[in-house]
């Protein structure tokens, strides 16, 4: 059967041009473009689905069942649990992430955040409207810090790298023990992370969401943190108990917390987390497309795996 | 003359000691401590000064009449204008300031202050405690960008070197020029201003007040930067034109400014810079004794200099 592509990736028109040179002879389906850098234009002519057999970018899953012949799917998104729900899609279908085009942009969210809250950044934007010229005593630095890394991945290697820049001491805990990452200077196994809690001045959370992450800051792990440590969550808001969290804010425990995900999503608005003074809460915008430099590097994964793809080779990110 | 070294350093009690045993048959008054690790406790019992030959620590240049045998002075601030006034001290009186130790804090704070400006987490923070759940847009990363260091000293070194860790390229300006120093890739001298300010995405400045420094940024200066560039100040307040940027931040001018210094200071509370929401503005808190660090290293470079002003070997941070 012939390859019929259904390419809806975040592409300018004129960004066209590499994947229908690597595509010669094939059919090549443009479905989708960009506003700007990024807003997609939402999906609305898809008429014909049946016959294509490779779709490169996050086709919602209630159209899946439209394209009974998919052979491999290459999403936009870093997970793709939703792909993998039962009878959803054959086991014979693959499937690739782009994990990896996010790890600049939300590890940079990430330790923007935490320098934010060492600094106080957050609370002198408070009292900045009302004209308050004041001092609000002892701030922080990554000078001689200790973080811990929960999740080193790519998102947690880049992470670290940048606080070791700025004088830390990083610490990585993964479930699959290998080598230290690039900027991380131990490494552990995650069953350690009680050990670990009560050195670290940061804990920053980069896991996924999974049976074993669920709420895996509660308020006991929250209590093993020292009284002045700082909290990040980039990865699942589910990590988090947020009852717990508030719980622990209100006590005056920790000297801050940076959220951009959250249990559960979007947080409602009259939800008290969004109250916290201490706690400095984003709307899940870390990665998506929001810096440009991911949009790129999505379409990159996406256009080498689509040349191995047709020349018979090992794809990258392949998740099933 | 025997020395009499009157010591206002900000030491806890406990941290004399190195003090004294550097001063073994010298007479040294401590008149001054700490109440936590940044207050200082106001001077109160200084009922003799006229024998002493020695201050370590800031006099309040009112009282600087009354120590008439002052052969030299170890200010802990990193500026030294108020003791060169004339007539205050005679020339033969040594001063020495502490320089170099506010660069980590300063430095720190001003890159702190770039990453929340990036990551537009100040906009986020305004939309908080309504509960809004919204993403505000593009963000911006220094992976890749220019940053113009106006004046390229022990701050300037240090925040290029955050910069260039995060991907930037950096260019120092300063007024006699020298090999680059640690983290900057090219220096020029400060007359090129003009010809760098169009191609930078971040302009930070660090310069001490000076005649040549005022209103540095005017109008037309801040009409060279890039629409969606950042301003940063750390220096001396009177290095922009506050007007001139007030009206530059109406037009839409600028993707954002972050401002530790002001002129005057402080603002007054019905100062119309107050309410720009692309201004993040602290009350110039990026060095003092915020980081504890800075206060270690204020002591050290005390310590050290009065080692060598006993042992009659030059003495560093000369100011005069």
């Amino acid at each position: 059967m012939a390859e019929v592509i259904l390419n809806i990736l975040p592409l300018h028109e004129d960004e066209r041009a590499p994947f229908l040179e690597a595509t010669p002879g094939v059919e090549q389906r443009f479905f989708r473009g960009l506003t700007d850098d990024t807003k997609l234009i939402p999906l609305t002519d898809l008429t014909l689905l049946e016959d294509v057999t490779v779709v490169l970018g996050s086709l919602s899953p209630t159209l899946i069942p439209l394209v009974p012949n998919l052979k491999w799917l290459q999403t936009w998104s870093a997970g793709v649990d939703y792909y993998l729900k039962p009878n959803l899609l054959p086991d014979a279908t693959m499937i690739t992430s782009a994990v990896g085009a996010y790890g600049p942009s939300v590890s940079e969210h990430l330790f923007a955040t935490l320098l934010t809250l060492c600094k106080r950044l957050h609370t002198y934007r408070d009292q900045q409207f009302q004209g308050i010229w004041k001092d609000l005593g002892p701030i922080k630095t990554l000078d001689g810090a200790t973080v811990l890394m929960v999740g080193a991945g790519d998102i947690g290697s880049r992470f670290c790298t940048m606080c070791k820049a700025m004088g830390a001491h990083t610490i990585g805990l993964k479930r699959t023990l290998t080598p230290p990452p690039a900027g991380i200077d131990e490494i552990h196994a995650i069953d350690q992370l009680d050990d670990f809690l009560p050195q670290a001045d940061v804990v920053c959370l980069a896991v996924p969401h999974a049976p074993e992450t669920i709420h895996l800051m509660d308020a006991r792990r929250l209590a093993l943190m020292k009284s002045d440590a700082i909290l990040l969550n980039g990865g699942r808001g589910s990590a988090v108990d947020p009852d717990a969290l508030l719980a622990a804010l209100r006590s005056g425990h920790l000297w801050g917390v940076g959220l951009d995900v959250t249990e559960p999503e979007p947080l409602p608005q009259d939800h008290p987390l969004w109250q916290e003074p201490k706690l400095l809460l984003t709307p899940h915008i870390a990665g998506g497309l929001h810096l440009s430099t991911t949009r790129t590097r999505i379409n990159q994964i996406a256009l080498e795996n689509l040349k191995h793809y047709l020349a018979d080779q090992p794809l990258r990110n392949r998740m099933r």
